[in-house]
Parts: C-alpha cells; structure tokens; sequence
C-alpha cells in the first residue's frame, strides 16, 4: 500500500514520443545485421540490396521435352527440302530442363519431330520441315537473373516468392535486420500466473501476454520476463538484466500506484526518465526512459492503457528498430451514433462498434473501461478524440482507425437492444450457416428502438409490456421507432425472480422486494425487465424507496445474475437461462414475448435474411431451449407494425 | 527421358476445383478439432464458442486506491456535517485491485480522504463531506465478463487482445481448428538441393520452400518431404506416407514431362483421378484427385505456373480445412498500358506492374514466362484475362488483383526505358533516402519514351544517339514524347565492347564483328546500344548480314555479358559495369549521356523530387562511379525541352 503521491506530467503524445527517438537516434540505437538460412527468412527484412550469386538458369537449358540442335544445321529446311538429322550426331534428346548437348544452340518440341526410324535410338533419323533460330526453346544462362544483379533491395519484406527467387541465385544465406528483442516484466505483488481458480484478491497476469503477443505481430523477439513483486531491488535487478539482453525494456506496473512508484525510481536510478505521464485517456501514468543508451518503457496496468499505450509507444520501437515505418491501421469515416464527452487537453482514443446500416457506416461508442478488456475484443475501430476539443457530437463524421477488417464489419448483423442470453448462440449460429457475423450491444428494449429510429442497427431485441394494454411491444415501436416494421419473435422467455439456490429468504412474490432483510439488484432504465418490475411495483403500491437495491443498476440479466451468485443481492429480476447458466434457483413470474424488431426497409438485407432462416430452423431453436427458460414453438413468427 | 504423351483435359477452374470439394465433402474431409494452451493460440481459430470460467474480475475489487466503506455509513454527510469513519473499523485502506474488505461496497479515492490523524494506522480517522453511492469505485465481479458469458464465437481468428480476455476469464486451454498438415513431395532426379554451384543440368528445388511458405501463411503446418527421384515405386511409397500422415498431399513434377507421368499413374493406382489438366495459364498440367479421402494435388513444376495453381487449388483447400472462406485479395481498377493476346479456351493470369502516374494508376504486363521466379518478384498485381477473351485492348480498364500493398505502389517511381546497372543501386538508396520505391522495366530508349507518352512512367532512362546531327535524346524527345520535359543526365558511362579475359579474339573495333570467327550478340530494337551499333555498322559500310548473331537480341546489359561470359558469344556492346561486374574485360567504344526523360508536369511529383535530390547526393554518386565505366562530375544536370 502506498500512499506516497506521484506527480504526473501530461505531455503531448508526440512530443513524448519524439523525446525518446531523438534520445535514440543520439545513442545510436537502431537496426541490427544479422545473417540467417534463406530457408528462415520468411517475412524477415533485407538489410541491404541483396544480389544474385549465380545466373538463373545457370546453364543453357532445354525449354520444352524435344530434340536439341545447332539452329544453323536446320537453316533452309522447308517441306519439300526437309533436312534430314541423326540422333546422337546432329540431335539429341533432351527433357525440358537439362542442359544442352555442346554445340547446340537451339531445341525442337518433341511434337514437331518427324522421325523416321522406329524409335529413339542412337542412329534413328528425323526429318526438319522448317528451320528454327538460335536459342529457340531454350532458357538461356541468366534468363531470370543475371548473377550480381539486385534480386531484392534493401528493407524489403521476404514473401514466399522472393525465398524462390534466392535459392534459384544461389543464395543460402540472407543479411537481415535482426528481430528487435523486447523484454516484458510484469511487477506487482498481487499478480500470479494465469490459472483457472484464482482466489480472491489474486489478479491473472495476462498483460505479457497479450503485448508480447502485439511484439511478435509487429516483428519483434518477445520475451517474458517472470512475474517480480513489487521490490525496489527486484525490481531494479529485473531491469538491469533485461536492459543487457534485449533491444527494448517494457516494466508493467501491475495495478498498484506503488509498484508504479517503484518503476520511475529504478529508472531514475539506473537511466534518464524522458517522460512521466502523456496526455492520453486511457493509459496517461506512461513512462518513457533511456537506460544504457535502449529504450525502457512503463505501461500502465489496466489492460485497456496497456495495449493502448503498446500501440503508442511500443509499436513505433519495435519498427524503427526493423528500419521499417510505422504501418498505418486503414481508416473509415463513419457516423458517431452518440455523443463523446471529454476532457481538454488529453487525447481520448474510443473504442466504438461499427455497422453498416443501409448506406451508412454508424460508429456505437463502446465500454470506457480501462479495465475492460472485452471491450477491446468487441471493438471494431478506435476513434481518437483530439486534445483541443471536449467532445464529438450525436451525427458528426468522424474518422476510425479499424480494428477488424472492413469486410467484416460490413457482413455483420447489428442488434442493439434488451439483452437476452441467446444472441451469443444466435452470433455463433449464423456465421455458421449464414456467414454472417452478430454484434449485439445490451442498451435496453427502449434504448434499442431508438437506436433502431437513429440508423445505428439493422434490429432490436424488445420486450416491452404495455401496462395500460397489457399488450407486448407494439405499441412502443409505433411510438418510439415510427415507422414501418416486423415483430419477429424470437421466443417467449420465462421472467422470475433470480435466487441462491435453495431459495434461502424464501423470495415468493414482489412483495418480499419490500422486506427490509431482502436486498435487491435492478436493471438499468429502459430495460424491459425493468418495466416489468416498476409495473409490478405499482400494482402491489410498493414505492422504489421500499426496495433495497433499487438504484442498483446492471446491464444484463447475467450480471443480476452474477450479483446474486456472489451474495452482493439476495435477488434481482430476469430470465430463466441467466439463473441456470450460474446454477442458480428461479421463481417464475411471467413468460413475455422476446422479440426482434426489424425497420420494414431492411427486411430484404440478406443478413436479415440471414437470421430469419435461423429463427425457422428446428436445430438452432433445440439450443435456445436447451437453454432453459425458453418456448420456441412459435419462433419466426412474423408481425407487421 | 520420356516421349510417352500424356493427354491433358483443358478443364474449367472452377469446374475443376468444385469436382474435387464435392469429393472432400462426400469424404467428410474437413475442420479437425485440437485443443491447445492459451498461450500458443495467437493466430489460432476457435473451433466453437468458447464461454467465460470465470468472471473477470472474479471478485468485488478497489477500482482506485482509496478507502473501503460501506457506502450506507456515509449516507447524510456534507461539508457542514461529515462523518467521521476510523480506520480499520468502518474504513480500510485498499490499493486499486484490492478485493473488498467484508461488509464494504464502495470505494472512497484517497485524493477525497482527509485524515484527521497524522498517519494511516489502524485507528487513524478520516472525515467524509460527501455521501458515496452503493458500488462507487469498486470494479463487479463480471464487470468485465461473467463466467458462461460467450467470450468468443466460433471461427474466430484469435487475436492479442483475445488472448487477454480468455486468461482474466480463467481459460487455460483453447478448443482450435488443428492446422492442416500440407505435406510437399518434391520429385524429379535433375532436381537437388538449394547449394551456391549447381552443376550444370542439376535444377534447384525452390519450389517446396516457396509453397510451404505460402501454406504457413495461410494457416496450414507445412511438411517437406526429401527430394524423390523419378520412381515410380519411390514416389508411390512417398505419396503413401504421405496421406496416412497429412491432410494434404501435394506433389511437385519436377521439370521433367517423365515425372508427371508418374505421378498421374501413382494417383490411379493409390486413389482417384478427379482433374488432370485444367485451362489455366500458365499451370495447365495441374493434377487433381482423392486418396483415402484427401486431397491429393499435382502441381507443375515451373515456378510460376507451382506458384499460381497452389493459389488458384491448394489454398482453398487450407481454408477449407480451417472452416474458413478464402480470403479474397485487394482489387484496384487500372489501365492496361500494352494490348495483352491470349489463346480461347485459357484463363490466363498476367503478373503487372502497377504505377500511379498523376491519376491514373496503369498496369505494365511483364514476362510472361512460366520459369520466370523473378516476374513474381517484380509483380504488383495478377490480372486475369477470362477463357472466352482472346486478349485484352490496350487502354482498357482492368481489373487487378494485388500482390503487394496498394499504398507502396502509390510511392513507387516509375523508370521505364534503358536498362542501365546504376537504377538498381538507385532503387535502394531511393528507398533508405526518400522513402519510395523505384521500379524499373528495361524496354529501351524509344520504348521508354513512349511508355512516358501513354502516361505510364514518372520517367524514362535514355541514351539516344542522334546520328544526323551527333546530339544526344533531346530531338527523339520531342519525336516520340512530343511535350514538354526535363532531361536530368544521370551519369555519363563508357560503351564498348564486352569481351572474355584477355580479349582471347582480339576485339578492337566494328570491324572486327563482320569477322566469320566473331559470335556477337544484339541487343533488342529500340535500344539506345542498339542504335549506338547500327550507326557504327553504317560508318563502316558492315550490313547486318555480315554480323554473326545480329539477330540475337537480349534486353539487358548484363544479358549480354553473361553471353559472353558463358562462351556463347565472344562480345557484344554494351556498358563497362556490365563487363565489370562479371569480370569480363572490355574495349571502350564512346562515352554517351545517359539521362532521365521527365514530363514536365510530373517534376513536382514529390518522388521525381527525390530522384533529382539523389543525383546531387555525392555519396550516391560515388557509389555509382563505384561500379565502372561511369562518369558523375556533371550528374543532375538538368536541360529542358
């Protein structure tokens, strides 16, 4: 525990960053020689123009299966004067590929020969119609490469073709850029190694991982350094070593502000601090140094910063060190689908989902987590909010940097809406039979319809109860989306109350909510299932105020729950699979109709299409209800609103 | 050697390849499940949806260093009545990560303490001003994920940021697509291994390393198998072992027609014929078929034609046995620069060059040789003429597949024109210096200067001797480019005649090639050398009959070196560092300027900038002085016309 405050900078990303590369260029620091086998040179880079050894061919070679000649013994052959050739004198047989006899300049396809004697013999005879020229048929020494000719310049990357190109010239061996080593130690006394049952307070050290992961995409050495606790002199031991074996230092401060403490210190200590802190959300605590004349960096711990910070700082090493330039991540404008707020003077990177709805390309902000690591595996682009502004308005163009490849993006379904526990099966299901792939985000039914009325979806999961008419979703999709659309159901789904199991405050109507023993966990506003509850509440006259747990609110009923599991709630509402996925007991309160709802001038999008078939296929309806707390025996029904 | 004749069948690709799918999938050759360690999954695809073990965080954790409460005891504090908490009793002092001490649900950041004790002991009091909600703080467990929750679909290529998410959610091992095992038989008794002095008529195997590159690229485990000779029992055994261990079989010709037919009896015997021959060029022979249930693949054995029908049937088989779509390659719209022929009946692929030249971005077809593992080096692009064309128009819009990025081929200089030694060392100091890249095609003088009249270079490399008025280029200039340009001298070099060692014939001038015991060798029409000899021959009154081997035209300096070099020739004209290079003598002839023809409307074109700024560049023309025969006191001198 620390509590010793550390004072940040906030400098300008480029501005740190070109502190450390001039620091760099002025220590030398940069691309190393080294010669490997042509045999490992795959996606390795030339460090110098690399020349052919020997010609290619490196001999006069038979071009086709057939007889080689001297083209001069067949000059003035025509049909009615042919001119007569024994084998073994004037011509010999010869596969495409071997070497011509001496005094042959010149081959004839084996199609072309008439002979005529019985066979190829020594001595068989064969008749010339027509005169060839010399060096007809024949791949000449040097054809494809001329030795001492450049075969691949300098900083090249070595594809599969090239490596042909180099064994075909002779050339064994190939001067490279060596891989930059990058060494990664993780700090942190709470951190242990990646395991399946961590105990409370233990956190996975997957950081290492998923950088080293970045390092060796980018074309460096990756190098794992083993977990060090947060120990000045360890960690400074750790440091020292990793300085001497490798091009480029990482320290990863765990996610205590005291091992980060400790990191600036060693690196006071042992080199230059360059930077501390960069104007960057998230992953500002970003340490640059030089120590012996290398690179050291510090990320910060969240996982988010980490991989952020990676990107930023890591990446723009691990190239220079190849000599190669940073390469740039394709970009898309896009629609910003909600407002961004943020703070001036830091630069903000976003992660947002992006679809393609119609002709528009909407970009859905995502998690601002830093600890999110999901979030990172959901995203598709980043969009960096510059320093000079506080944030980017509902409908602005904005500039993403992809993620994942635009193809995808654009053969993916995008549902925004109530969550509901079959849209996973439902996204595995039809990249499998429909090629397509699912983006769900969990907004809410309400949430959903808008999102559905702004363009950012192709559908929305609702289930809306009317309380005035007791009828389920119509109504809010004529209010809320406006226009013409289908109600597909998806399927009817068991609501109830989410219980330890056992039941053990014997959870029986809405009206135990009310207890005082009994501590509830709510689902955010715009939820259906929160509807559900205020509709209920009404009509046994239980105010929120009376609950306990009210203003609690989580985004999906797995997160209830999950709430519930880990005995932070006595009970929460929500679906029947949530309960039996956490093996958790349930009290029925009402089956309610999940449905999708599809804006009528997307009905024909083939990813819509796409869905509908599943929803009418027997074997994907057998998973929902495999799920338990689902009754698919009218699923793909189809209404017109 | 073999004259037996195999017919071949001239099938539809895709007829071809959709034979054999339909044979695999009858088969139910397919996906392989494997389940590996998280940490080597990188790149991996995931087989089926793989679902959290845990929830991340798996415990209540301090999202800040601060304090632990329970949130209730702060209710109803303010600045004028706030609440005293102590420490150790109702406070506890956690780092971020720290799980929650029993009976806390929020957290209070330590910049928002104030300590009313000097100290943080047990004990110590604090006073808050403000009430904190329920959960403030304080990470959930499954804030993240929740244990069940699908981390991952099915068919996902795991990425780093995947690999974070499955350890924090207590994933270990990974369920994966096993990589297809791709097992390369290479056969052919001339073939050897890759080594820098084959003996003549010895072929170097490059073709296994080539396409088992090509197959660990596309997600395969490729398996090289021992060079077989042609053997019909040998390479039968080989194939045996070969299925029994692999997914794939492939079997690599040779050159020789022999071998082949081996190989299609092998495949009778062993299994199922299902293609042999399909209308591709180059790749014809191509050889389909089944045994026990895997595909078996006889590819071609000139580079190329290995090359392109591994692509065109190989690598949908790896895709298809990863469950995974082909991926399909970048297109670009581009205009064909020269008419392409091509017989009816053959999809033939045509590797381009492509440039951007102010607009327009133009594809230059280069060698369309099968054996040519260089062209696959210099190409941009694949452009497929369909079976039912017989050419393309010059002109057209085409479309090409790309070989290399897009973003490169826009940084590229294009030089077309005379080849001359010193543009390959230009192309990697272009490269180091000014950042883009120089390709160079060799179509000589005049073909240069009209390549920069239809728009498709920056610039062209002339040396066009003016025989009526004894100028260099600028009146061909204005003949064949007919607008305004610059002439930038790149250097002035020596012509002459390149001869064996110690000149064994005697060489001294024209005259000399009119001997009966002279073998010269040509360059090709349209060559500045070319006409350099022409107007010697016509000084001295020598016609071209008189010349011995005038017809035999080469396209490149170091061509007709090594023709002499090999003995094929005894001299041809051609530049000092040609001869210098092979270590060849030479008989100095003339001294020419050999300039750079630029369009004016392209010497803002920021690549030309950089071409001029390297011919002021001293250490690059002391490089080029470096290679022989070359004078560079007046280099970058520049002329309008």
């Amino acid at each position: 525990m620390s509590t010793r405050k550390i004072y940040l900078e906030s400098l300008p990303r480029d501005e740190a960053l070109s502190r450390l590369l001039r620091a760099l260029d002025q220590a030398g620091w940069g691309p190393q020689r080294e010669v490997i086998p042509t045999d490992e040179a795959l996606g390795r880079i030339t460090c110098e123009p690399v020349r052919a050894r020997i010609s290619a061919p490196h001999y006069n070679a038979a071009a086709v299966d057939g007889i080689a000649v001297k083209a001069s013994d067949t000059f003035g052959a025509t049909e009615t004067a042919p001119r007569i050739l024994t084998i073994g004198e004037q011509a010999f047989w010869v596969d495409t590929g071997d070497p011509l006899p001496p005094g042959c300049d010149a081959v004839i396809m084996v199609e072309h020969v008439n002979l005529l004697d019985d066979g190829h013999h020594q001595g068989a005879r064969c008749e010339i119609l027509a005169p060839v020229a010399p060096w007809q048929d024949v791949r000449q020494i040097g054809e494809d490469v001329v030795a001492t000719e450049i075969l691949l310049p300098e900083g090249h990357v070595i594809r599969p073709q090239d490596l042909g190109a180099l064994l075909a010239a002779g050339i064994l061996e190939v001067p490279v850029v060596r891989r930059p080593r990058v060494t990664f130690i993780p700090t942190g006394t709470e951190i242990v190694e990646p395991k399946a049952d961590p105990a409370e307070g233990e956190i996975i050290e997957f950081n290492s991982r998923v950088i080293l992961s970045l390092v060796r995409e980018w074309g460096g050495e990756p190098v794992r350094h083993p977990i060090v606790r947060d120990d000045y002199d360890l960690i400074r031991r750790a440091v020292r070593e990793a300085v001497a074996r490798s091009d480029i230092v990482i320290v990863n401060a765990g996610s205590s502000a005291g091992s980060e403490d400790y990191t600036v210190h060693v690196l006071k200590e042992l080199g230059q601090v360059l930077a501390h802190g960069v104007a960057v959300r998230p992953g500002k605590p970003v340490m640059l140094g030089l120590i012996d004349g290398k690179p050291f960096v510090g990320l910060p711990g969240y996982p988010v910063s980490t991989w952020l910070t990676a990107d930023l700082f890591v990446k723009p090493l691990v190239f220079r060190a190849q000599g190669l330039p940073v390469p740039e991540r394709e970009t898309v404008r896009a629609s910003l689908a909600r407002r961004i707020t943020s703070p001036m003077g830091v630069e903000e990177f976003v992660r947002v989902k992006l679809g393609r709805v119609g002709e528009r390309l909407v970009a859905t902000p995502i998690s601002r987590g830093a600890a999110v690591i999901t979030s990172l595996v959901r995203a598709d682009g980043l969009l960096v909010v510059p320093a000079d502004r506080e944030g980017i308005g509902e409908g602005t163009e904005v500039t993403v940097e992809l993620l994942r490849p635009l193809r995808d993006i654009q053969e993916t379904v995008v549902v925004i809406g109530s969550h509901d526990t079959s849209l996973d099966l439902m996204g595995s299901w039809l990249r499998r039979k429909g090629g397509y792939y699912l983006s769900s985000a969990h907004v809410g039914s309400q949430g959903g319809l808008l999102a559905l009325k702004r363009g950012e979806a192709h559908m929305a999961g609702v289930h809306l109860l009317d309380t005035d008419t007791g009828e389920c979703n119509t109504s809010y999709v004529r209010k809320y989306l406006g226009r013409p659309a289908l109600l597909v159901l998806l399927a009817r789904r068991e609501q109830g109350f989410i219980v330890p199991k056992g039941n053990p405050k014997g959870i029986g109507s809405f009206r135990d909510l009310a207890r005082p023993d009994v501590r509830f966990v709510n689902r955010q506003r715009g939820a259906g299932t929160r509807l559900l509850l205020d509709f209920h509440l009404r009509q046994e006259g239980i105010s929120p105020e009376q609950v306990q747990g009210y203003r609690w609110e989580l985004f999906t009923h797995l997160n209830v729950a999950q709430a519930v599991k880990a005995g932070d709630a006595d009970t929460g509402l929500g679906i029947r699979s949530a309960a039996q996925a956490l093996d958790l007991d349930f009290v029925p309160v009402a089956w309610e109709e999940y449905e999708l709802c599809i804006p009528a001038e997307l009905e024909e999008h083939p990813g819509v299409q796409a869905v509908l078939s599943l929803l009418r296929d027997p074997e994907f309806l057998k998973a929902v209800e495999a799920l338990g707390g689902y009754d698919c025996s009218d699923s793909g029904r189809i209404r017109r609103v």
